[in-house]
Parts: C-alpha cells; sequence; structure tokens
C-alpha cells in the first residue's frame, strides 16, 4: 500500500470535480491495487468529513472508468467520523476489528466476488491423561455449567496467527499450569451460531502430560484437578451432552486400542516465510506402500 | 431478547438523568441480559443520535450500578448515524455484517473477558478421481493463478452454517456440474493471513464422481476437464507449491495405499435442534477392540 495522499499506481489522471472549465485536479484517497481488480483505501492520517466526502466521491469516479472491482476502505476507530460518509456512499460493512472497521463497495453491474468475512472461532478441547488414567479437568467461573459442579476438560480460542496443536498446549498451561506435550487431534466439529451468527469449528486434542502439580488460573477456573477416567465419564452431565460422550469414546479409543487421528507436520516456509503445518494421519501417510500393513 | 424499549429484565428503577430534584426516569436502550453477566442491546428502531447518547448515557449508569460486565450494541447499518455516539462513549468495534457492526464496552475493572471475534474462513479443496486415475480440475478466472495455466482442483469456502463435507460436494457442483460423493477429510492445514489479518482452515477433501459430463461455471471458471492423475501431478507448478506436492502424496496414499482421513458422522440433535457431524476417523473409532486388528 501506498503512503501518500495520492494513487501511484493510477496512470490516468485524476477527475476534473467541478467541471466548470477550469481544471481541479481533485486529490484522490490514499489507495493501492489488490490481486483482484479492485482498491485497497488505507487512511492514515484523520480527514475532515467534508473533504472525505469529495476525495472519495472524485476517487469513486476515476476507479469506475478504470473498470474496478471492489474498493476497500480500512477505517481506523478514531475516524469513526468518517463511517457514516461512506456509509452514504453506498458502501457496505464488510468485517471490524476492536480498532478498526472495514467497509467496501462492489463498482460494476456484476454479481459481486467480494470475499466472505471470516466465519469462524477455531477452539481446542484439551484431554490430558496421565499414567494412572486420571483426566485434567477444571471447573469454570463463567458460562453454561458455572455453578453446576461440572468438570470439563480445559477448552479454549485459538489465537489469530496461532497454531491447534499450540494452542491446546498454551491453554492447558494458562488454566492449570500443566505442561503438556501435544499427541494428535482425535476428531473435530463445528458448533453453528455459537457466538451471535459466527461458528465455532472445535479440535478435540489429546495431549500427554509433562508435570502434574495444578495450580489453577484465578479469574476464569473455579477449581482443577486430576480425575479418575471412569469418574469423569460417570458424571450425569455426560449423558445428557453428546460432545461428553464421544470424548469418552475417543479417549478410550486413543487409549485402550490404536485409534490414529490427525497430527501436525511443519511444511517448508512459503514466501512470506511463513511457517505451518499440515495435519493427517501421519501414520498412514508415511508408509512406503500398502504392502507394509496387509 | 425484549422488544420494548424498557429492560424488562432489571428490577431497580432507572437512573434520575437530571439530578435536578425531580425525578426523571429516563428510558433505557432496548436490552437484555446475556449468559455472561452482560447485556445485549438491540437497535431496532431508528433513533436520533442526541436521544440515544441520553439513553447510553443513562443505561450504562444503571448497568454499572447493577455489576454488569460486557455491554453489546448491535447496530443495523441503517443506524450508521449512532455509531460515532457509541464510540465516543467508549465503545469498541467487536465484529460487522454487511448489515450491522456490533460493538462492545467493558465496564468492571477487571481484566475483560469479551470474547474473540471470528478468526477464520473455512475452506475445502476438491479431489475428485474417476476409475480411469483422473482427477477433476479447472482453471480459475481469478486470484493467484489467474492467466497461468495453471489446472488445480476445486476450491471454496464453507459458507456460514455449512458443513464442511456439504461444501465440498456444492463447490464441485458450482464449478463443475459434476455431481460427487463425499468421501472424506485427507488432511487440512491453517493459512494465516490469508485475507486481511484473518486465517483460512483449509479442508482437503476427496470425492467420488457419480456423473462425467462437466459444464464449467462462467463467472469465475476459465477451463475445467478431467486430467490423468500424471499430468497434473507433473505441471511445473506442482514443485513450487508444497500443497501441491501434498495434495499428490495424500491422493496415491487414498487409492494405491489405504489411507484413513476423517469422516463426518451425524450427532444427535442438540438442543436447538441443530444437527451437527462429527469428523473422525471412523474405521478406528468404531473398532470393538484392538484384537480386531492386531
Amino acid at each position: 500500500m501506498v503512503g501518500s495522499m495520492t494513487v501511484s499506481v493510477n496512470s490516468t489522471p485524476p477527475v476534473d470535480l467541478y467541471a466548470n472549465g477550469t481544471v481541479h485536479h481533485a486529490e484522490l484517497l490514499p489507495a493501492s491495487d489488490d490481486d483482484h481488480g479492485g482498491i485497497i483505501v488505507d487512511m492514515k492520517e484523520p480527514m475532515d468529513p467534508d473533504i472525505f466526502h469529495a476525495r472519495l466521491r472524485a476517487s469513486l469516479s476515476l476507479w469506475g472508468q478504470q473498470g474496478k472491482k471492489g474498493i476497500w476502505i480500512k477505517l481506523p476507530i478514531a475516524m469513526v467520523n468518517l463511517v457514516e460518509t461512506a456509509v452514504k456512499k453506498g458502501f457496505q460493512y464488510h468485517h471490524a476489528e476492536p480498532n478498526y472497521l472495514m467497509l467496501v463497495y462492489w463498482i460494476p453491474d456484476t454479481p459481486s466476488t467480494i470475499p466472505a468475512n471470516a466465519s469462524h472461532r477455531v477452539c481446542v478441547g484439551a484431554i490430558v491423561l496421565n499414567d494412572k488414567r486420571e483426566v485434567l479437568v477444571v471447573q469454570e467461573k463463567s458460562g453454561i455449567f458455572q455453578g453446576k459442579g461440572v468438570w470439563k476438560i480445559p477448552t479454549g480460542v485459538v489465537d489469530e496467527g496461532e497454531e491447534i496443536f499450540m494452542a491446546a498446549v498454551r491453554e492447558v498451561k494458562e488454566e492449570t499450569a500443566i505442561d503438556t506435550e501435544f499427541l494428535e487431534i482425535l476428531a473435530f466439529r463445528q458448533w453453528h451460531k455459537s457466538f451471535f451468527e459466527k461458528s465455532d469449528l472445535v479440535f478435540l486434542c489429546m495431549l500427554r502430560p509433562l508435570s502434574f502439580d495444578i495450580q489453577k488460573q484465578e479469574l476464569e477456573i473455579e477449581a482443577a484437578q486430576w480425575m479418575p477416567f471412569e469418574e469423569y465419564a460417570a458424571q450425569p452431565v455426560a449423558q445428557n451432552h453428546e460432545l461428553f460422550t464421544y470424548i469418552i469414546d475417543l479417549c478410550l479409543a486413543k487409549v485402550d486400542r490404536d485409534y490414529i487421528g490427525f497430527s501436525p507436520q511443519p511444511l517448508r516456509p512459503t514466501l512470506n516465510d511463513q511457517i505451518s503445518y499440515l495435519y493427517s494421519n501421519a501414520r498412514d501417510l508415511n508408509q512406503s506402500s500398502s504392502a507394509d500393513r496387509q
């Protein structure tokens, strides 16, 4: 993205805003091209709404002539005074974070190919089982089980940019101070409309404890303990909540049989030096041929 | 949520807005309690910004006295004229959809436990292989491979509320008109910062074709065909893009060996009658004992 107040990527001159015979090169909004024939406006400096309106009008006119498609405006929350102007010019909301709002406008007559907003939170549930067949469980201070005496496995939300397996290890450490080694994702499910209109994608993970002294986190956790697996499975709540049933089934399949889930394998860094992981059935994938198994 | 303009869930009277000796029961904003000690304001009717400001101030004062925590305001885009007022009272953006903006304010002095916004889009890549070891491939009209002659598998974004396996079947049908049966998720990976600050969680799926006559979708697809698997794997792009390499490896593991991925199994409907699916290694999970395999 360019930092100046004119669009360095556009070769045609800005439009004449006043059309009164003299040439007024209306300033445009700070912007850059995206990879899909669109424009990203990146507002960094405060602007008077009237000036914003004039520049937005001039910019849209030019971009329309140029055949641009989706126009994005990222407004920091400090520029909340410009939101109404953008919406009155036809922009819709696309997404928002605590400190900014992203708006978008589709110029052409063709159907919009504006990509969807983020739709999911990614969550982890962590099964930590020790050698005595005890599972690490907590009681939470809020949420649906608050005050009901229900013992549940540690759960949490994967942070933006965080790997799933690292989030499972982190959540267990935060809630109970137990260090763990990640083993596998045993299963996952979607949970629609978990949070307003959004969905949760919940990964059920198996971890091996590396330490055993529990120190519960004060803010969110009421109690934490190692509980015999049979006692965990016998809680009345386990009869009514299908996820408890599946946690129990998957746990037994993993411990007593040789259930294989998905485990993370590092991929080569991509162009932007991002290290990422492929989650797959590593045992099956690493077999050299079917002869090994049959 | 309540529909009236007063908070039916609050038992204490509204505060005296003017404090001039006479009692003015300032009207509050339409709101209901949430499950976490907070309040959800649901604005359905247009409101003058000055009236909104007075009611917001009165409401926040009362909610503060009541020990409420997170205060949510959902503003339809038609009420964009109220956004600036809310932000100036200390509200932050939480998330946005095309037609509304959700703002939030944390009242207590304790650390905020406001839940994270949605962070991910869920995407599918669909490997459709026929009995002649031909894979269904497309060339896209936009995106990073536009105009480069790269043949790729159909991909797409899972709609809000849609199941992953249904999205894979739908995307193949939309792009190529081919009907398919879903088999398995072979693997998945995260792709951070794929779209502004958000991540994609990409599920690589295996499907069996049920029809064979391709009719490409005109808007997004440049070309589509059945391509011999070896030809697909031999494309120069496959040497440089690790995901191509893994698609090829997983595909061979599935077809030539007995690689087992995750498959969806329906769960009992939940309290809100939602049918959902658990994705797991169904072969291992459904084994009655380890004796079956050893």
